[in-house]
């Protein structure tokens, strides 16, 4: 044992110095759960070496300098990569998008708007006219107008993105399954602490960036905001790899992953303190101070990156950057807390339809033609945005006009119908469409698709419309006692835009469940103060409503849905089992199975592990006494008998193993012993028999356990896992606890 | 013992359900810290009993929704109230600042700009001259011009000065001792889990508030931002005792005083969004998310009343909102960075001077005459601060006016230079007087004051001479190739006033090394994304810079000097000691004090609790196993016996006291023993002997523990507390570890 004081005596937990560490132990399987004590052990070991060695020459001081700067690099290169893609992303979507209604003639590369720019001819009025743009119907028909054009166009418009969505699927299916949906929950869940090996790897990187484009392009609806989350982690995960104090590191490595969705949500949402605020809210699990601050840091440098590649041209980091004028009135906050009703009823009946689609798609035959489904909706959305101008452009494009406010220089459609009074009804009816169940679909669906848009398109139409009818309310009633004191004939008093925008984010805050980071984002987008107290109210209501039908934001019924292991640190347990409720074995079950520290020869220890399938087992001084020495996995015993029986001569079946720091004395013609101290974790967690549950679920969140023993009166008496503690909850809420999946 | 799944079992580790609760069971001591874990079982468990109620009446339903709501009401009431005495003590400070120099004749109660306002004889270019208003050479010499006048003014401007200070020292000596400083170090201390009654009660809000008025105008050079921290945590403190939820958990009650003092920083910059984050950087302990949600509720409905009340007759919230309109070149970074220099060095520099000052304090004779102390420093200020025109006024509006972009409509001194070009010069040398030694003192001496406006100050004016340096620099040079790109001739290419931003949150961040939130909290205060990267430069430099002096920021170092028992978050524990080395009993030590589950009598635990000083005594089944049953505390042990001797008839000093479910079998002569099953904890935290203090650490930090039991192979050895960790962690830092003097 260690003698105290030294530096080498507190690794004696993980590795004994005496021998050399047997490689593979400490890693993970894939599927499984990472223990974050024992990372942040490793980390510190692994620092605390480097800065013992820092003094002995230049190059280790050098050496230890890389280490110390290794985090603030790399989550620089994070964030210029995910800037970059970013930035990439949106101009090859807007091009694509553009090639469904025709081509650049002087530059192929030149999508509608840069076309016409470039071009001398172009006057302000008809900016989207030029003679170097063709329609598809110009270039194969030769003619501009009439019946004949108007179907050609259509078919080509239908065919193109019936092309982009094949090759979507087809790549993603292909090359990069994980590239699918949006990968919140996905994210969540490694984040928390799991191994999805690939998820965030090159592969899925590459597809996800490529397929996202054809996914906006082919114009389904769904939007790029949450699979640039998934884009920015890939960055993150694969810069990890330069330094190996991350890539070693897997509760290291999710420090740069909680930094990198914070830069994903910066250049999605041009909302750099919204990022950080929706990686702490919604994405991270282990987020101490040093993330926070690393978090900004990746966040601002890809929106400066972003901004430099200015890919909308108006020098701002999302396309609907809005500012509004008009203040507002503390009698509107009574739309908009309706607004927020809505936005909780939809949020609810979004995930319940959502939820239930995939569930059908999971169970039945029809989840097998995956290719099918996107093709098929693909075409239906095509046929149908075609005609109307509103649906026909891209949905974020969408938002931005809905968002804005009408003023003199507004050349957008919707801001007529005050000239025409009576366009306001047909505005009404119109841009109601993409509200229709076929824009439910995409998300989750096999191409990278987000949901941030689609339900951001059905709150700020619902806004607008709630918007527009105030407005005409007030045009036409100025003198109700309501709008007599602060609506002047003639004067914008309601602002419509602002309506579309609290109604976005009502509905966001309904499906996703986010507060405060949503109303930073909100806020981030429009840049006044003003604007956080309706904002405030219609995400607060649209919460408080939505949890009324279900406490989970879309994130976590996929999490459940497909089984993760996540301990949401939001979720409150309330329940008042105890400890040995839930602790294995439960009482009809065969005892726990354990191994002594002297006495089991490396057969009786094979046949242990081949007989159960526990991950690991209690190391205790003697079957009378119980006492719990130690824990070793199941994992790390394979590995050491393997590597032993490889390295150490006169390992037998019948060899003693002793997990003690003496060889225990045995007769002289015995095998030699099996010394497998160096893998026991001999602090292993322990909690007693009465101990509430509320208290251990406490202890699993916050120090990211992965198993906890159970004693009674120093006796141990069986053990809890991550998994036990899952399937209690499931089935404590009458779920069924057989869905909690991995380990 | 219980039986499992029913509702009653799970409190069986706190109080055993077939006796009745003993009152005072369960509270702490004054200067003791609390264990959270039990408070939050405690809340659950109050929260259970009023869910399971709460379907029998109406008025139980009425109830459980009032505890529900609570929540939320305390938070507003808080904001609401920090809202209003802000604008209050903004209003006050404003008018007795002004009291210094003359009065309003017509109205005793209008400041002077409110008294120039209303006459009708005031014209635009000398808003601040009105026959209204009387200076008191004025009013007592009859005269508003030369020599005399000057003396007479100056007197009285020392006098009332003086008067202010003494008032003000007087009223926190007399009332409310607690009302010393800026409160923030306490904060921390009592946020962390610390108990000091009184120091957020009544009379420390009141005597605060109003000596907080006196403090700033008496001219000393401190803001009232810290204290304001305090002030709003006041205000939830006392809020939160109109709530059983909050007034009887001391943990619940922590979460909303991290949710006023996000309201205090919300109403002391106008930062909302900083505000928050502010709370959970710097000040908060334990922040869950729903904390999250209630501080940026708190922080917005104290801003808004703030706002309402309009202080400043801007419609902002703070006195220094400004706006800049040139974008900074990426040349700049270079001035930035050597501002962050500066502000690391002064934040170092600052930190040991205040300490120093502050230990001398304590330690000599010096500390004994703090009355004096304060008036000694009033007085040299207000003797130098008067003849300057700079320095006379209030130190925020100095910090106003150096962050001011020089444009046409201002009528600022500072702005004059670029007219008569050699003014420049004049300015750079005058402004710098209140970087002298007597800025340092008066945080932490006797009257409520903040560090935040004379730092900022110092930065601030550091900022604007180098701004105003690189401004002429380009006027003069504007051919060099470094300015050639950017700077026309005659167009604005430098802001100074951006320069005086810099260098104040440099010079802020080097003092409290904050990050994040600073930075957002001075983006707040500008309100442009575009100038986060300079600020971000700045601060991390000035972090890292100070860093290199003394890794603790000032709040650290007060509670490091208080002997406050403060576990650090953000302290990474790099040692590798094992928990056999920080536990009592060390090797020399008397063994520890146990007492066995049932054959002790009342008399022998007198005696044992009375023998040692400990405040817990690990229960254990007999002195020969040494196994751990549970853990009971003195002060419930006291009570408990107490609370028997009085109401249970027969309990003599050689009853005999079990822990135990069930009564040993005793004598029948044997008087009736004593149960004190329910005062058991069942649930101890342990340890293995072998656990590195890192973990030890780790669990401590993030389960808010007061001690945890240390056993080897089932056996109790020995016990770690919160103290004995922060001794050990000042000896391995070669401090005094009996420096740490609270439990």
């Amino acid at each position: 044992m260690s003698n105290g004081g030294g530096a080498p005596s507190s690794t004696t937990h993980l590795l004994d110095f005496l021998e050399e560490p047997i490689p593979g132990v400490g890693t993970y399987d894939d599927f499984h759960t990472i223990d974050w004590v024992r990372e942040k052990c490793k980390d510190r070991e692994r620092h605390r070496k480097i800065n013992s060695k820092k003094k002995e020459s230049a190059w280790e001081f050098t050496k230890s300098l890389y280490d110390a700067w290794s985090g603030w690099l790399v989550v620089t290169l994070t964030g210029l990569a995910s800037g970059a893609l970013a930035g990439l992303i949106d101009i090859a979507a807007d091009w694509l998008n553009d090639l469904k209604e025709g081509v650049c003639l002087s530059a192929m590369w030149f999508n509608h708007e840069q076309c016409c720019w470039t071009s001398n001819e172009t006057t302000f009025a008809e900016r989207d006219k030029c003679p170097q743009w063709k329609s598809w119907a110009e270039l194969i028909l030769g003619q501009a107008e009439g019946p004949g054009s108007y179907i050609m166009n259509y078919f080509m418009y239908i065919y193109w993105a019936l092309s982009f969505a094949f090759l979507a699927v087809c790549l993603v299916k292909v090359f990069a399954p994980y590239a699918c949906g949006s990968g919140i929950p996905e994210i969540k869940t490694i984040l928390s602490g799991f191994i999805i090996r690939g998820y965030l790897g090159k592969w899925t990187l590459m597809i996800k960036t490529i397929t996202l484009v054809l996914a906006v392009a082919s114009g389904l609806s769904l939007g790029k905001e949450g699979p640039l989350v998934h884009v920015a982690c890939c960055c993150g995960n694969i810069f990890s790899y330069l330094f190996p104090k991350y890539s070693k590191n897997e509760a290291k490595k999710r420090e740069v992953l909680s930094a990198a969705s914070a830069a994903g949500v910066s250049v999605a949402f041009g909302a750099p303190i919204g990022g950080v605020l929706f990686s702490l809210e919604e994405v991270s699990y282990y987020f101490p101070l040093k993330t926070l601050w690393r978090s900004f840091f990746a966040a601002l440098v890809a929106a400066f990156v972003l901004r430099s590649i200015n890919p909308f041209g108006n020098s701002r980091l999302v396309l609907f950057y809005v500012e509004y004028h008009t203040p507002w009135y503390l009698f509107e906050l009574i739309p908009f807390i309706l607004l927020g009703v809505f936005g909780g009823l939809w949020g609810a009946f979004f995930i319940k339809a959502n939820i239930a689609w995939c569930r059908r798609r999971k169970s039945t035959r029809f989840g097998k033609y995956p290719v099918l489904e996107v093709i098929f909706v693909a075409a239906i959305t095509a046929v149908v945005a075609f005609p109307n101008p509103y649906t026909r452009q891209n949905t974020s494009e969408l938002i931005k006009e809905l968002f804005t406010d009408c003023g003199p220089l507004e050349s957008s459609q919707l801001c007529q119908y005050r000239s025409q009074m009576n366009g306001s009804k047909a505005f009404s009816d119109n841009p109601n469409r993409p509200a229709g169940p076929e824009s439910t679909p995409p998300c989750g669906s096999c191409v990278p698709s987000g949901l941030f848009i689609p339900s951001m398109a059905i709150g700020a139409i619902a806004g607008r419309i709630v918007g527009i009818a105030m407005e005409q309310l007030a045009y036409y009633h100025h003198d109700w006692f309501l709008f007599k004191e602060w609506c002047e004939v003639g004067a914008d008093c309601i602002t419509p835009g602002l309506y579309a925008m609290v109604g976005a984010a009502a509905c966001l805050g309904g499906v996703t469940r986010m507060t405060v980071s949503l109303v930073v984002i909100v806020f981030e987008l429009t840049g006044g103060l003003e604007y956080i107290v309706p904002l405030m109210a219609a995400v607060m209501t649209s919460k408080w409503v939505g949890d009324a039908f279900g406490r989970e934001g879309i994130y976590e019924a996929h999490i459940r849905l497909n089984g993760y292991p996540f301990l949401d640190a939001k979720e409150e347990f309330t329940h008042t089992t105890l400890a040995r409720e839930v602790m294995r074995p439960r009482r009809s079950d065969p005892p726990l199975a354990v191994l002594t520290q002297d006495d089991l020869t490396v057969e009786e220890l094979q046949a242990t592990i081949n007989e159960t399938s526990y991950n690991g087992f209690p190391v205790i001084v003697s079957k009378e006494s119980q006492r719990l020495v130690g824990l070793a996995l199941r994992r790390d015993i394979t590995i050491a008998i393997e590597n032993a029986r490889r390295k150490q001569e006169g390992i037998m079946l019948n060899s003693r193993v002793y997990f003690t720091q003496h060889a225990p004395t045995l007769p002289a013609d015995s095998p030699r012993p099996l010394k497998l101290r160096s893998i026991l974790d001999m602090s292993p967690f322990t909690v007693t028999d009465h101990t509430p549950m509320e208290i251990v679920v406490d202890i699993f969140r916050k120090l990211g356990l992965r198993q906890c023993l159970v004693t009674h009166n120093g006796r141990l008496l069986g053990i809890i896992t991550k998994k036990d503690i899952l399937r209690h909850m499931a089935q404590m809420a009458n779920k069924d606890p057989e869905s909690i999946m991995f380990n």
